[in-house]
C-alpha cells in the first residue's frame, strides 16, 4: 500500500475539491492521507492534523519557517518521518519547494532540485526540467537535470534510453548563451544519450524525451506554452462565434475541440515532480480540479512504485563518483 | 521618396518571390532598390549589382568577411553610403546581423543592437526585444532595450508613452534570475514608464507595449510561440478531419480559421527591426512570401518616415549623458 500525504489546504478551490480528488485516487494500492485541520471532512480517509495554512501570497521561506504546523510543512514532514511515501500539494509553489527542501532534503550529491513537467507532444509525452525550482543555473546543474530527467522519462514515461536535448536558440552546437554552450560540451562528453540542442518551436512537436534548461527559461517557456494554448483557443472561439455559419460549424466540431483540449489538458498529468529530494513530492497547479488532484496522487504513487527517488539517488551517486574519479589523479 | 535596398538573394523562395514583393511595395513614396546579380529580372526596379550570395548555412561572421560583394553586404553598404535609406533581407539572420554591424554600425552609445519583433496580441500589437541579436545580456543592456523598444512602440506601433514590462517568472519584483532582478532595479529607477514584470503566459494576451528580455530568452520565447501556434492549429485540423461530422464543421468554420490565421500571421508584420544601428535594417523570415516581403519593405519605409534611427540615437544619447551626469560628481 502506497501512502500519499495530500495537503488539503493548498490550491485555489478549497479542501472539498482536494478531498474529492483524494477519494477518487483511493484504490487497493494507493491510500491518500489528508493533511488539514481537525474536524475536516475527509470522507473516511485518514487525517493528519495540521492547524496552520500557507497562503498563496506568503513569502515562501518565511512562511515555511514561521508555520511549522501548516498543512504543507506537516505533509512534507510526514514523508521524512515515514508516515507517508510521497506528498502532493497544490499550494504556493515557492513555499512547497522551500518546505520540501527543509523537511525532505536533497539527495546527497544533488546540487539543486528541479521541477520536472510533462509536456504533451505529437509522439507521446516529454519531460521539461527545470521548470522553475531555481532561476539561475550552472552548466553542471544542467547535466544533473539531464540525469534526473532521464530517470523520470524511464520510470514515469516508460521510455527506454531516453533522448536528451538542450533547449537553445539553434540546433547547431555553437548556438546558445554562455550557459548552454558550456552545458552542451559537458553533455556531449557525458554518457547520456544526448542529441544536441532543440528550439522552442519543437517543444510541442516532440523529438526529445527530455528537454533540459535552466529554471528561468523553463518557467518562461512553460507559462508561454500554457498561455498561448489558452489565448489561441479563446481567439478561435471568438472568431467562430462571430457569425451564424461559424456557430453552426462550432457545434459540429465540438467533439473534436474536446479531444484537442483533453490532449493538451495539464490536468491529465496532474502535477510536476520535484526531483532531487530524498522523498517524492508532486506540485499540482494552484487551480487543480478534483481530477487533477486525483491524477497528481496517482502520479506520485507511480513514482513510489517505480522507486524514482532510489534510482535517481543511485544514478546521481554514480555520476558524482565517476566525475570525481576522472578528476582525481590515480595513484600509480 | 524613400529608397529601400532589398536583398534579392536572401530567403528560401528565390529572387522571383522577393522581386514580386518589392514590386508590390512600390508606391509614390517608396522606391525599392533590388540588390542581386547582373541580369536579374527586376520588373523595372532599379538594380544594384552584387555577384555573391550569403547562404543560409554560411557561418555569419566568416560569410560577411569573405563575401564583401554578396547581395546582403552590398545592400547594407548601400545604407551606409546613402544609396538607400533602409535595407531589407530575408537571408541568414546571423549574417544579416554581422553585415549590418560591419557596414551600418552601431549608434554611438548603444552597447548592443537588438532584434525587435512585433507580437500580435488581444489589445493591438506589442514589441518584444531582444529576440536574438545577442545571446547574453547585462542588466544595463536590458535598460537600453527598453528605451529602444519605447521608440519602436511610439513610432511604429503608434503608442503614446508606451508601457514597458520585463519578461520574468513572476509578477513580483523579487521573482527572477540575477539578470532580471538587477534589470528590474535599474528600470524602476529610470524615467521609463516601467510597469514591472510580465510572465510568459501574458505575451499573447497583451498588457505591455514593450516586453524586454535578453536575446536567449527572447529567441526561445518567439520560436516557442510560433511553434505552438503551428502545432496547435495542425492538431486541431487533425482532430476535426478525423470524423465526417468534424469535416462538415470544418468547412463551416473555414472563414473563421482564415481570420484567426491572418490575425496571427507573421507575414502581416513582414519582419523584425534591428534596432541600435545608424541606419534602418529589417530582417524578414527566411520563408517570406511575396506579401511578407512587401510588408517588410513598407515596415522599413515607415521607420525611415518616422525617423526611428534619429529618435533612437537622440534618446540613447540623452540617456548616456544623463547616467554619466548622475554618476559624475558635480563640481561645487
Amino acid at each position: 500500500m502506497i501512502r500519499v500525504a495530500v495537503d488539503a489546504m493548498g490550491g485555489d478551490r478549497g479542501p472539498e475539491e482536494i478531498v474529492a480528488g483524494a477519494l477518487d485516487a483511493r484504490s487497493d494500492d494507493v491510500s491518500p492521507v489528508v493533511v488539514g485541520p481537525r474536524g475536516l471532512d475527509t470522507g473516511g480517509l485518514e487525517l493528519l492534523e495540521a492547524e496552520d495554512v500557507v497562503s498563496m501570497d506568503d513569502k515562501p521561506t518565511d512562511a515555511v519557517r514561521s508555520k511549522p504546523n501548516s498543512s504543507m510543512v506537516v505533509a512534507c514532514r510526514a514523508v521524512r518521518e515515514g508516515k507517508a511515501d510521497a506528498v502532493v500539494s497544490a499550494g504556493n509553489t515557492g513555499a512547497m519547494l522551500a518546505a520540501s527542501l527543509l523537511e525532505i532534503r536533497r539527495v546527497s550529491g544533488v546540487r539543486r532540485p528541479a521541477i520536472a513537467v510533462t509536456i504533451p507532444s505529437k509522439n507521446g509525452a516529454s519531460v521539461l526540467l527545470d521548470a522553475g525550482a531555481n532561476a539561475d543555473a550552472r552548466p553542471e546543474d544542467l547535466v544533473q537535470f539531464a540525469h534526473m530527467g532521464a530517470v523520470f522519462a524511464e520510470e514515469i514515461l516508460d521510455v527506454r534510453d531516453p533522448q536528451i536535448r538542450l533547449l537553445s536558440i539553434g540546433e547547431e552546437a555553437e548556438k546558445g548563451n554562455q550557459l548552454t554552450l558550456e552545458a552542451h560540451e559537458l553533455l556531449s562528453a557525458s554518457e547520456l544519450n544526448f542529441a544536441g540542442n532543440t528550439e522552442g518551436r519543437d517543444l510541442l512537436g516532440g523529438g526529445a524525451d527530455v528537454v533540459v534548461t535552466d529554471g528561468f527559461t523553463g518557467n518562461v517557456a512553460l507559462k508561454l506554452l500554457e498561455g498561448t494554448i489558452r489565448n489561441l483557443l479563446d481567439a478561435f472561439r471568438e472568431e467562430i462565434t462571430a457569425t451564424a455559419r461559424g456557430k453552426l460549424g462550432g457545434l459540429l466540431i465540438r467533439p473534436a475541440a474536446r479531444r484537442l483540449r483533453s490532449r493538451l489538458d495539464p490536468d491529465t498529468y496532474g502535477g510536476a515532480y520535484l526531483l532531487g529530494l530524498r522523498g517524492l513530492a508532486v506540485i499540482a497547479h494552484g487551480n487543480s480540479s478534483r481530477r487533477a488532484i486525483a491524477n497528481a496522487i496517482r502520479l506520485a504513487a507511480r513514482g513510489v512504485d517505480h522507486d524514482v527517488v532510489g534510482r535517481l539517488a543511485q544514478r546521481v551517486g554514480d555520476t558524482v563518483l565517476e566525475s570525481s574519479a576522472s578528476t582525481t589523479p590515480t595513484p600509480t
